[in-house]
C-alpha cells in the first residue's frame, strides 16, 4: 500500500477500505507517512467527506494507535461525558461528583483550554496541589476507591488523534465533521468508555454555530458509537451566551463550589442536573433521564455531591482548605464592576467575545505554550432576556494589570446587545440525539 | 497574513488575491510556510479550482521566486518550445536545430525523464562529453554565437515550482489543471521565453488521456500567456502510440540523426516539421505555420539543420565523432528482434506500456535518483493502422541483461492489439489552441 494512492482515492471521492484507513493511521503515527501527506489527505476528507463506515474505521484505528485503558474489570459500566467546548463551561466539576454520589463511578480524562474555550484541567489547577497527571494505575486505583477521578489524558492514549489534531489546526482542516467526530470518539474509546454523554455546544461561543451542523455532528458521533458498540447520546446545548456567570479558572471553581452547595446560577445548575440525569440513565442507575435528574437533584441537595468533590480534591493531592474556604483561592489584584448605563432588556451576551476577553486577561491560551493566570476572569451578572435597570451591576472584571482591565471592560461591553422590547430567554438545550 | 487563512479561503472556494498568492509562494519558497500547509493548499486548489486571474498570479509568483533570465538584449524574440512529455518524444533534437537553421535562435532548458516519460537531457547525454549544466553566462554566450542551446534548467529558476512539484508528486496533487499549467508556464517565463509553442500530448502514454482535459489545459496555458504578455500556442498531439520508432536514449539520438539527414520515421519527421513551422511563425520568420513548415522542410533537406545540430554538440563539449558515426554511440549487448506471429492490422501500440518496458530495461527512472543506461531501449517497427504479414519484424529489444530482455519482450508484446479489419492510422494532431 502507498500513502499517495490512498490520498488519490479519497481525492477522487472513493471509499477507503478498513485496511487502507488502518495503514494510513498506523503509518502517520509511526512517521512512515509524512505530515504533508496527512495534510493533503485531511483536506481531501474535509472536501469530499467519508461514509459512516469509513468514519468508524478511522475512529477505531485512532483509538487503537496507542495504549488503551480497559475499565471492564473496574466498574460495571464505564460512563463518560464530553463537552465540545465553550465559555464558562465548568459542568464536569459539578455533574461528575453528582453522578458518582449516585453510585455510578466516573473516571474522566479532561483537556486544557485553547483559544476562547476553557479547559477543565486549568480550572482544577486553581486549587493548590491538585494533581492532573495521574498514571493509569493511579487512575484505576482511585476510581475503585472513591468512584471519581478527574485528571489529564495520559500521553499514550490515541496518539494518532493528537498528532492529526495538531496538524489540522495549522492546515485549515479542523472544520470537518468526519474528523471532529472521529477525534472526539477515538479519545473516549481509548480511555475505556462504554457509554458516553456528549454535550455538543452550539452558538456564538462554540466551534459549531449552526444547529444543522451540530445535529449532523451529533448524528455522526451517535452512529460511530452504535457501530463501535458504545451507547452514545448527544445533548445539543446553547453556547450563544456563557454557561453560568463566571469565566476564568478560580472564578469558575468558586461558582462550581457554590452550585455544589445548592446555590449557583440557575442555568448552570439546571444544565449540570440534566447532564447528570442522562449519565445516570445511560449507566443503568435510572429508568430515564428524567428520573436520573431527580436522583441527581437529591444528591446535590443533601450534600453528597459536595462531599464527593471534596474527596476528589483530597485524593488528587489538592489542598481542601482552599475549597472549604474559597476565599483562599487565587485572587486578582484589580476588581472592577461595571454597571448598566441605561435600562433595557439584554438581547445578546456574545459568548465568544467574552471568552476572548478572558483569554486576553490571561485566563486562557492563544497558543499551547502560553501560561495561565488562575486568578483573572469575568463574572457576567445577567442572562439574555433579563430586564436590567440603569445602575445595576452588569459585569465584573478580575484583572492583574490595569491596561488589560480597561481593555476587558471595553471588550465585554461590546459583547452586550440591548433591546427596548422584551426578549425571550435562550433555551438551555436544543435537542437530544440518540441511536 | 497567515498561511492557514489562505488555505481556509481556498478550501471554502474563495478567490485568492494577488497578495495572498505572492505571500504563499514566497513563504513556501523561503520555508516560512511548511510543506504540510502547502500540501493542504494544493489539495484545496485541486478540488476547488482557481480562476484564470489566480492561475496567472500563481504562475508569475513562481516565475519570480528565484533568478530570471532576460533574453531581450540577446535575441529579437525568444521563442521556446515545451512538450508535456511522452514516449519516444525526441522532437527537440530535430525541431530546434531546424528552427535555428532558419535564423530564429532558440535556447532551451530541458528536463530529465521520470516514470514512463523520457527526458531530453538523458538523450543528449548519450553523446560522450555533452554538457547539460551550462551556466546562465554560457547559455547566453552560446545563444549569441551559434543561435542554439540545449541544456538543463539552472537550479535557481522558479525554485517555488521545483519545490511544489516534488511535493505534489507524493501528495496526490499532480492532476490539477491550474497547478500543471502554472508549473509549465512559470519555468518558461523564468527562462526568458517571450513566445512559446506547447506540445500538449494526449493519449495512453501521456499524463492527459482525454481530449477535453488536454484542451482545457491548453486553453488555460494560452490564457496565462495572454495575461502575462507571452504569445502562446498549443498543439494537441497524439501520444497513444510512441512518437517515431525508437524509445531509449542512444536509440532516440540515432533516430534524430537519421531524421536530420532527411530520413527517419514519417510520423516523427512530420511532427518535427509542424512544431518547427509554428515556432517560425510565432517568431516572425514566416507568415503562417504552413509557410513556416515549408522553410523548415528546406532547412532539413539542404542539411543546414544537421549542420546546426553538429555545432550544438560541439559547442557543448560533445564528441561529434559519435554523431558523425552513430555506430559509436552506446550499444546494448543483447539485441533481439521479435517477428509477427500472425498477419493482421495493428489496432493499438500502447505507448505507456512501451514506456514502462523501456524504464524496466534501464532506459528511464522510477525514482529521481535511479541511474540511466543510455544503450538500452526498444524500436517499434510499425504504427497503428499498418498491415503486417506473419514473420515481419515487429519490434527490437536492446538490453544489457538476459532476464530483463525476456521481460521486455513479454511487456511489449502485451502492448500490441490486432484487428482482422482495416484500422485507420492515428492522427498526429487533434487540434491547435491559440489566443
Amino acid at each position: 500500500m502507498r500513502a499517495v494512492d490512498i490520498i488519490i482515492k479519497k481525492r477522487d471521492r472513493g471509499e477507503l477500505s478498513k485496511e487502507e484507513i488502518e495503514y494510513f493511521v498506523w503509518g502517520f503515527t509511526s512517521g512512515e507517512i509524512t505530515e504533508y501527506q496527512a495534510a493533503a489527505w485531511a483536506m481531501a476528507v474535509l472536501l469530499n467527506g467519508m461514509t459512516m463506515r469509513e468514519i468508524t474505521d478511522l475512529t477505531l484505528a485512532m483509538a487503537h494507535s496507542g495504549e488503551t485503558i480497559d475499565l471492564s474489570g473496574v466498574v460495571a459500566l464505564a460512563v463518560d461525558k464530553h463537552s465540545t467546548g465553550g465559555v464558562g463551561d465548568k459542568t464536569t466539576l459539578v455533574a461528575e461528583p453528582i453522578v458518582a454520589a449516585c453510585g455510578l463511578p466516573v473516571g474522566k480524562m479532561s483537556g486544557r483550554g485553547l483559544g476562547f474555550s476553557g479547559g477543565t484541567l486549568d480550572k482544577m489547577e486553581s486549587i493548590p496541589g491538585y494533581r492532573t497527571n495521574l498514571s493509569t494505575q493511579e487512575f484505576i486505583a482511585q476510581l475503585r476507591k472513591i468512584g471519581l477521578v478527574l485528571t489529564g489524558q495520559s500521553a499514550d492514549l490515541a496518539p494518532a488523534d493528537g498528532k492529526l489534531y495538531s496538524l489540522r489546526d495549522v492546515t485549515g482542516t479542523v472544520q470537518s465533521i468526519p474528523l471532529i467526530a472521529s477525534s472526539v470518539m477515538s479519545k473516549k474509546i481509548a480511555a475505556g468508555a462504554q457509554a458516553i454523554v456528549l454535550d455538543v455546544k452550539l452558538g456564538l461561543g462554540a466551534f459549531m454555530t449552526d444547529l444543522q451542523q451540530a445535529r449532523q455532528l451529533s448524528e455522526t458521533m451517535v452512529m460511530i458509537g452504535k457501530l463501535a458498540g458504545l451507547q452514545t447520546i448527544c445533548l445539543l446545548s446553547d453556547m450563544n451566551q456563557p454557561l453560568g456567570c463566571a469565566v476564568g479558572n478560580a472564578l469558575e471553581v468558586i461558582e462550581a463550589i457554590d452550585t455544589l452547595h445548592g446555590k449557583g446560577p440557575a442555568d448552570f445548575r439546571e444544565h449540570c442536573l440534566t447532564v447528570a440525569g442522562h449519565m445516570l440513565a445511560l449507566g443503568g442507575k435510572a429508568d430515564s433521564a428524567q428520573s436520573g435528574k431527580e436522583l441527581a437533584l437529591a444528591a446535590l441537595q443533601d450534600g453528597r455531591a459536595w462531599e464527593l468533590f471534596r474527596q476528589l480534591v483530597q485524593a488528587q493531592n489538592g489542598d481542601v482548605s482552599f475549597i472549604d474556604q474559597p476565599d483562599k483561592l487565587p485572587k486578582a489584584n484589580l476588581v472592577k464592576t461595571v454597571r448598566a448605563a441605561h435600562s433595557g432588556c439584554l438581547s445578546q451576551v456574545h459568548a465568544r467575545l467574552i471568552g476572548e476577553a478572558s483569554v486576553k486577561l490571561g485566563a486562557g491560551r492563544s497558543r499551547k505554550s502560553d501560561p495561565i493566570d488562575h486568578a483573572v476572569g469575568l463574572v457576567i451578572h445577567h442572562k439574555v432576556g433579563d430586564f436590567i435597570s440603569a445602575g445595576e451591576p452588569l459585569f465584573t472584571v478580575h484583572a492583574n494589570d490595569a491596561v488589560r482591565l480597561e481593555e476587558a471592560v471595553q471588550a465585554v461591553q461590546a459583547a452586550f446587545q440591548w433591546s427596548d422590547e422584551r426578549v425571550p430567554a435562550l433555551p438551555l438545550f436544543y435537542g437530544v440525539v440518540s441511536a
